[in-house]
């Protein structure tokens, strides 16, 4: 976006350094995987947050860059991890950390990352340190939580569409709104104006994975990048799987059971007979709907943060621009 | 130690309620690993130094009490993290936490606990806040870099005597170091005492890897409590077999890779021979040596800090009671 050039220059350069640091550090089987995962690039969307709350509050955004920093290690540790406990083979179309080494590698480098994470945000100036690194370990505690109840639901054979909301929101949006925060804070913003923008950044990435589910199943193949149909096929618990069992009445319910563990249909065939049973209960309006719920939520949230309309305007912006791609 | 019981009730409180708290947070897949390895026990020597320094400089212990809990749940996070990546069995004469649940919640209860030791951390005073989260991360790297040095040794074909100790020094010494450290900070100890103190634990836990080695072989087996021979059983890299590799003769090193990659020999007979090449070479007087400049060095340091005398010589007794176990 046009509007953060600046701001997203500022953090390339701040990453291109913290990579070169971690390509030249010892053991290097430790360090290389953590500077190949930081390279696999992505949209720098968290760490990007931070820097632009500093600013919206006429800050300097170099002051907030360690906190970025911190931020983008954060969620790159957890990528890894997440990797090995998935036992994903790809990130960002490249093999994941496990795969080109090996898992005691990721594990460890995984590790070093946290730490680093916390080691850089120990450089933010003193007066905020306090305040922020309860929030930030308050998040990354809720992001293993997050991860912890996504792998329980996994097994589990009830799920509610209640369960599934917490579970999205501690897995990802909270990290969104602690990105947020953490630059208001080094902007010396007012408690209420950070916990605005806290707000508006979770309940944004609770809209952002509600429409991701949606994309799953309704996307056109040329725009969404991947199969659509795969949460389908491999029966995962979204929010309109859980959302349809929520509205089937018991025959119903009966009828998508046997579909999701019918293991002589075609993948193509399911996919098409679970959208039909989608389409009869109208859950991809009703989806839709949950997610402007968030989205109509996240604004007001950022219309009650005191700063400058057309440096909000522009946030507003750049949340649409994320949720866009899902609709 | 008698001198200590009052700081020893004051961690075990502190401990005990943690372990109420993890033992009652969902999801309980992620909290009752933690709560399980803090209950394994152990002699808690890191937590208990941090009061002891704390103590040192006659501040209130209590002030303290946060650091020591943050070191004790780093330790056990890395312990959790260690037996993965050892693929180990039991921890404590019990069930490690991937044999008991899996490796997926070994790996999640880990990382939970590491940014619950950041979370602990960040309750301190905030004056000492900013200096305190250096050292923990710092040190925290250190340790993750020792782990991955650790197993780099075991596929390497030459280590040297020197590589090995600044390995240890990593893995374990430096921790013992920041414990203490930490007690100092928030003592308001002066920048010199804290250091000499550091130093002072560091070299107490080189000097005590050193002996865990020379005890490995030299242990009579009803002192020891585990095999003695297990490190020469397995090849361990440890301070003996490098210090022979160091100073054998070519025909010497011939002969002690014989024995290493002898697959014929029984492992008695493994022992007894390794043993003897050791003493042909006079290993256990220079491992003890080596040991016995770390353990002076330590005193040196402890004997610079400015503190009251008495305390001074309890500590002094407190390593001398670690160490003794090893002699």
């Amino acid at each position: 976006m046009q509007a953060y050039a600046n701001l997203f220059r500022l953090l390339t350069n701040a990453l291109v350094e913290q990579q070169a640091v971690l390509n030249t550090s010892t053991p290097k089987q430790m360090y290389e995987p953590m500077a190949y995962t930081i390279g696999l690039g992505g949209k720098r969307v968290r760490p990007l947050l931070t820097l632009i709350a500093c600013d919206l509050f006429n800050a300097n955004p170099q002051s907030a860059v360690k906190a970025a920093l911190a931020v983008e290690l954060f969620h790159n540790f957890s990528l890894i991890h997440d990797d090995i406990l998935d036992n994903a083979p790809l990130r960002r179309g490249s093999a994941t950390v496990h795969e080109k080494w090996n898992r005691n590698i990721a594990l460890l480098s995984g590790d070093g990352m946290m730490v680093k994470a916390f080691d850089v945000l120990s450089e933010c100036d003193t007066t905020h340190l306090k305040a922020m690194l309860k929030l930030f370990s308050k998040t990354g505690i809720e992001v293993c939580e997050g991860q912890q109840f996504d792998m329980n639901y996994e097994t589990l054979e009830h799920v509610s569409v209640e369960e599934y909301l917490n579970m999205i929101t501690f897995k990802t949006a909270v990290l969104l709104g602690c990105s947020l925060q953490m630059g208001a804070i080094c902007a010396n913003a007012s408690l209420q104006d950070q916990i605005h923008l806290y707000e508006f950044g979770k309940h944004v990435g609770i809209a952002f994975q509600i429409l991701d589910d949606v994309l799953d199943v309704y996307a056109t193949n040329d725009k969404f990048g991947k199969q659509v149909g795969g949460d389908i096929i491999s029966n995962k618990k979204t929010f309109l799987l859980l959302k349809a069992f929520e509205l089937a009445v018991p025959s119903q319910k009966e009828t998508l059971n046997c579909l999701l563990n019918n293991k002589n249909i075609s993948n193509p065939d399911k996919v098409l007979q679970v959208t039909a049973f989608y389409d009869s209960l109208d859950i991809k309006e009703l989806a839709n709907r949950e997610a402007n719920i968030h989205t109509e939520t996240a604004l007001k949230h950022l219309m009650e943060v005191e700063a400058d309309q057309t440096k909000k305007e522009n946030l507003k912006q750049f949340a649409f621009d994320l949720l866009k791609r899902h609709t």
